[in-house]
């Protein structure tokens, strides 16, 4: 087994965090120069037609792409500790973090940076002022998430999950579209401490 | 258990017909009018912080949202017939495809008929240029679609599953930006024919 990484991108670090939970410290890890386009070969798109890291390629060759997917087949292949949910409610619950961290948070913040910065413009079109928009779209979510960590220990419960892989992953990625969690937010600061100590964390 | 719909909004429909797969078909329905701004009322924000349906509530309160995480929460209410997977690797393969889609067709078909037509510019900033970008980046999906479905019977495989209702929801839903597979696409039509008979279709 062996994962297609590349180190400041966001999804690979989810995958390297939800890794290093289920003590799968000894994966060989293939670093990918994202910029250099070594995504965008051939023998990569036969990995992954999106074209895109985290791939996790299994010894058959099986190739599983999207970090959700790698983080299914994971915590199937090494179910303790879970981090997707032990019940019905629980794996829903999970879920449904995991999705609005994805599409209120992670995905806008990300879709900033590309139309903000011009930094795939090769691969791209990048479009400046939805680069602008898509910075006010994450930052809407530091309020939702701030409720949700004030009665909460973790993001989806009281529990570590992969929801707070999702979160820690986005908000210190969220740094290059210039937003952080500041005093505005005391419990997103207390939980991302709390995240901070763990092993992980260096994934 | 009953959910909070939309009639025409690809998400709450994913959930009709995941349910119809499930036999779920007498799940009470509360129909919701977006355009009128139902969700966005206190009442509803309790429900769902995101203000967005669907929404599945139980019985003793509890809400559920995200098209992906009602599913999650009825596969383990009602596990046959599968539709997430059986195995660890068609699971991970079925989550691969639904992400693919989501990511890479379904949200951006969903962001170009929202910049582009403006509907819900009381709650969101449209940016056209945006809207018709994204119509692009959706266009781009069907190639990959297509190749995929070349030589499977169905998006993930040989079963019927969460990844089919996703790509048919947003294959009919991408009519509103004017995307159709046309006869350049013929495994996708040979695949949307497959689909259309099958009872779930107009749930």
């Amino acid at each position: 087994m062996k994962l297609y990484d590349a180190e400041f991108a966001p999804s690979p670090r989810r995958v390297r965090i939800f890794m290093a939970e289920k003590g799968l410290t000894e994966v060989e890890k293939i670093a990918m120069n994202l910029r250099e386009g070594d995504n965008l070969s051939d023998t990569f798109r036969q990995k992954n037609a999106l074209q895109k890291v985290p791939v996790l390629e299994l010894d058959d060759g099986t190739c599983i792409s999207e970090a959700a997917a790698i983080y299914r087949y994971l915590e199937e292949l090494v179910p303790e500790p879970p981090l997707l949910g032990r019940d019905a409610l629980e794996k829903a619950r999970i879920e449904m973090w995991d999705r609005r961290l994805e599409f209120a948070f992670l995905y806008p913040a990300f879709q900033s940076f590309q139309h903000s910065s011009g930094i795939f413009s090769d691969r791209m079109t990048p479009v400046a002022e939805w680069g602008m928009e898509a910075r006010n779209v994450a930052q809407q979510f530091f309020s939702i998430l701030e409720q949700q960590l004030a009665t909460s220990t973790y993001v989806a419960g009281e529990q570590f999950s992969a929801a707070d892989i999702t979160a820690v992953v986005t908000l210190d990625f969220a740094k290059v579209i210039k937003l952080r969690a500041d005093e505005q937010y005391p419990n997103i600061l207390r939980w991302h401490e709390l995240i901070k100590q763990r092993p992980s964390y260096g994934a």
